[in-house]
């Protein structure tokens, strides 16, 4: 007997005949004698509707009450899916954020969990009680409902498994695991049976959709072992495939480079010509730290003549407008003489904890792209990734020219 | 000054523009000084919507779950009327019924209200903050949402104008006030300026469908001055139109008959040669009140030959069939000829508080309905009503007569 978190995201419950199957996967492990709960997202398209009508309302809008507004979505599968199982003979009720309660820091829109009171949750669920609970949601201190950002359920399902002692957390989407790279762009890639905390944490932040990165450090820090597996396998099946995201040493052999990960959303800025003195880097990046914008990759070349030198970042795509009308403002005190813009790149990256013990991985990488005709516009590296901004015209053959290097095709 | 509960109904928060109009309405009270709450229903459409998920889900659904469900449709409401309060620069936030906290019995899908802790409320209100209320749910003991069943934002608003001691309660719905009568029914029908908690109780009994039989109760039992008006009126007219439900003695002067009043959704059942002797009525009327099933007005002849007796009476055309399928299993018990039943019947009421010190009412109705052809099938009466049930085919010629005969039709 396990006690196990399962969650599923807002394809698995679009209508009243999904969440029934979703009833079925419940019964399926409470039939094994689990003790389960069950975090759900809204319907499929509800949560934007919702977001709509807010932003209709009025553009600079209370973040309270979009979190009233916007919960109200979780609120509904909960009650819709106790009443389903019900219907299948299993016990069950629906628990919102405040009736747990789980705690946020009431940064309404994007709230951080605080804590978690179990113990009610935690004897129903010995009792035998399903609970199904609404996901992406808690409480502020305020006493009003506090939605944790968009794709929050994730992150409320490894809280609440960490919270209640589970064995397992089980993510139920829409792919069947967690693939070397995205099977649409290289129909090479293969589903991985496991994977650490720390690749998938690269991978989530790197571009792979398939978790939210909040999620995977939560899992982390707590080692919450997560299961990640497709909501449209049928609930009978004797045998279900999934990819497990456990701790690096529960993984026989590791490979040195796990998976490719890609992100289509990143904005190159140019200045060219800025002064090269002490302090240039705080005038150019200081102002968009101000504005909060999530800086990346960033290049600095050897000044030429001593006096000037041209600066290369990455911004996220939507950030790309911003970060130019605030660069325009700062000129005065950066000094430089143009800004180059484009959002026609793709950041490429290879993820593998067997990096830390092997050189020449990103040697191995700058000569078969090199190889292909694929210029390298910047780089940066961790312990356990590289990763390079390229040409968004070259991220397929990138992506399979790497996948292929590191011997991650499926034989 | 004065502190005001305004309450709109789902037709007039129906989208976002509508809402935008309702906030438009309340900015208006707050300009004029006054301190406001609002109680809204969920978009017309939406709970409905709710319930269909519900019932798809299972036919036989936890009451608990229901109101998790359901409920969600006014708390989107709430929110989306602060946003667009705050958007016109008018202080408000949203409250949902477990917030306040609205305390219910916890008879889920249709519970009471059993007290309201109205401190916070006020205290926001008094610091000039609009409450923007989920209307039609509480909490209960069980610290879960529970519904106080349709129709139950008005009962909301006016137990909430109660709790902060309002000075009075406006009802914004789909017309501008109580008629005398429909006036799709009766053209010549007038809107009252005012009308006694006592004669609108009766009218809302009876058929009339502007306000809800328990709202006019609560406001009765606590004083509570209604004004029905409509969400359409410009809200920056100067003038507005209405009728306010108060004290008799707040009224000049009363007419002898206030209104007519019609209801077309009854049955009549007769039971033929049933034995005339002690404990039929208990016989035939007991196993329907064990079902729940309300029996409205009772005609039993005088036995013609002293041993069997002929009984007629009333249900809600909604339980007509489970009535007969009812006295069916009964019959042994019961022990009659046959049974007939018709749902082509009306039943028709003339209400009003002079005729407490007014005689002839009743026999000027019966007159004036015989000069016409309509036959009488059934009748009851109160301190302030008559009731008569006849073939439904006379409905409208029977309500316009009897609006001539009482002097309500306007000049």
């Amino acid at each position: 007997m396990a006690r196990l978190v399962l969650k599923f995201g807002g394809t698995s419950v679009a209508d009243v005949d999904r969440i029934r199957n979703v009833a079925r996967h419940v019964k399926r492990e409470v039939d094994a004698g689990h003790e389960v709960a069950v975090v759900v997202s809204a319907m499929s398209g509800v949560t934007n509707q919702l977001v709509k009508y807010v932003k209709d309302t009025s553009e600079f809008y209370d973040p309270r009450e979009y979190d009233a507004v916007v919960a109200s979505g979780e609120q509904v599968t909960s009650g819709l899916l106790a009443i389903a199982l019900q219907a299948q003979g299993v016990k069950a009720r629906s628990w919102q954020g405040w009736q747990i309660p789980l705690k946020t820091d009431g940064a309404h829109g994007s709230a951080a969990i605080l804590g978690i009171d179990a113990d009610k949750l935690s004897a129903c669920m010995k009792a035998g009680e399903v609970a199904c609970i609404a996901g992406f949601q808690g409480v502020g201190p305020d006493e009003r409902i506090a939605t944790l950002g968009r794709g929050g359920s994730d992150t409320s399902a490894v809280a609440l498994a960490a919270a209640v002692g589970a064995d397992r957390c089980d993510i139920y989407t829409d792919v069947d695991g967690v693939y070397t790279t995205d099977p649409r762009v290289a129909p090479k890639a293969r589903r991985m049976d496991r994977i650490s905390y720390e690749e998938m944490l690269e991978m989530a932040s790197l571009g792979a959709k398939v978790l939210q990165v909040r999620s995977v450090e939560m899992a982390m820090v707590h080692r919450v072992p997560v299961f990640v597996r497709s909501s449209f396998d049928a609930p009978d099946a004797g045998q279900w495939n999934g990819t497990l995201v456990c701790d690096e040493d529960q993984i026989m052999e590791t490979q040195i480079v796990s998976g490719i990960a890609f992100a289509r959303d990143e904005a190159k800025i140019t200045l060219l010509g800025v002064a090269d003195k002490p302090g240039v880097a705080a005038a150019v990046f200081g102002p968009l730290a101000d504005s909060s914008i999530n800086v990346d990759m960033i290049v600095q070349n050897v000044s030429p003549d001593g006096k000037t030198t041209d600066i290369t970042f990455t911004v996220p795509a939507a950030e790309f407008a911003r970060a130019r009308e605030i660069l325009g403002q700062a000129r005065n005190d950066i000094e430089y003489r143009e800004l180059r813009g484009s959002t026609d790149v793709v950041k490429v990256s290879a993820i593998g904890v067997g990096m830390r013990t092997h050189a020449g991985v990103a040697a191995r990488m700058f000569r078969v792209l090199a190889d292909k005709g694929i210029n390298i516009q910047a780089i940066t590296t961790s312990e356990i990734k590289i990763s390079i901004l390229i040409d968004a015209d070259y991220t397929e053959l990138a992506v399979r020219t790497l996948h292929t290097l590191y011997g991650l095709d499926k034989a």
